[in-house]
């Protein structure tokens, strides 16, 4: 992503480990997408009624990934408070998520991806808190 | 807000109490828009320099407003960690953003207005997280 | 809306006429919660297979009204051609959406609510278009 | 990206040609992470005064970007009316973004790559409305 090269000359860089950062930016990132590419996939499935509470978790996970994705990209002047906040949200909502979407992952491709995506972003965000104490 | 009318007519309405629920919507929803417009303003200061930690706030905050406030908007098939870990992470941002906007009270109206803004919203969004027990 | 005493305070108001300005701020934030709302309603209904549009429209919905509010609560240094575009994809996502609800509207109370929300949301981006000229 | 995975098992890919889409898709949601990244570089210049147009259309230019990125990631029941419009602005913001950070692209490399991130995402949703026609 760009977003790897523009913190390379970012004026500001913050204190926290590059490559821990940079992984947890990718993966909220992939993860936003993936969420909402997953609650729209299941959206147009003949089981939909199956599938509500993933719609559900889905699109939670996927506003705060796109939430934590944002702040956890800014350098700039942070409260790392808030960091954390953000970061604890986003890997709850993907642990949750990629639990509900592993139900599902034997009939439906796009939930197996979605929960191998959550269960990678939540570790990147768990690896991330680890770095800031 | 319609919401509060839409929610009446919700086939699955969640078990959160709904006074707190409503109030708890309609403050991130206007904590979101309070805290774009007070980074936005202060984008706009002749003092700029003094708000750049204001403006950093201001964005997290207002991102984390807005997923919270769509998550707590949405009653069907919730996961309750999800919404508590939502609810927590806007609050730690509006506690963040409340106390630095506090700091320029004095001199900057706008950030006087959402320092006021964002302490209702920790606020409700600490009811809320007593209610979920 | 606190946003309305913030513009007030605001060090560089645009040149758009601020009643109809507020107007429009204040219609997407609301039609985007608006939006939220139905969505998951619709997804909590027993005929959800009816309603499938909709939530996709919902949705849609939803993501255009807080971007175009987001962007016409910013009042420092803008492109107003930036700001045409947003609120011109606004108001294609409240028609479109507007009618939607419309069709449903005699079943769903939230149905009505959003369609009614949809078309105030248009209007209020259309006033804001005739006067960016 | 693991959503070009999700939409080949997608139960209701849209019309839309697969290549051209997944361009957008991807363009979209990296030019919105390198805005939010480039506002926030900007915001930690010594010349920050001379940037405040920059940060501004950035800020815009993420969330018309996230926005769109959503909108031509869900493929089941569109409505094409909605998709063109979101397509137009993300592509305007892009246009605006990408002249501005242009001129700053020999004194800031972020700068400079967002400016080539934003070019990129510009083409990419104008082939992607020429399929549309």
């Amino acid at each position: 992503m760009t977003v790897r090269e523009i913190l390379d000359s970012h004026p500001q860089p913050s204190s926290l480990d590059r490559g821990v950062l940079l992984r947890c930016i990718e993966d909220c990132v992939e993860c936003a997408a993936a969420c909402t590419s997953c609650a729209d996939a299941s959206l147009g499935e003949k089981d939909l009624q199956e599938l509500i509470h993933c719609i559900r978790v889905n699109l939670d996970c996927a506003d705060l990934c796109e939430a934590a994705g944002r702040i956890v990209i800014r350098q700039t002047a942070p409260d790392l408070r808030v960091i954390r906040a953000a970061i604890e949200a986003c890997a709850a909502a993907c642990r949750s998520c990629g639990e509900e979407c592993e139900r599902h992952a034997a009939h439906h491709e796009h939930c197996r991806l979605c929960a191998e995506t959550c269960r990678r972003c939540e570790q990147a965000c768990n690896e991330l808190l680890s770095t800031i104490g």
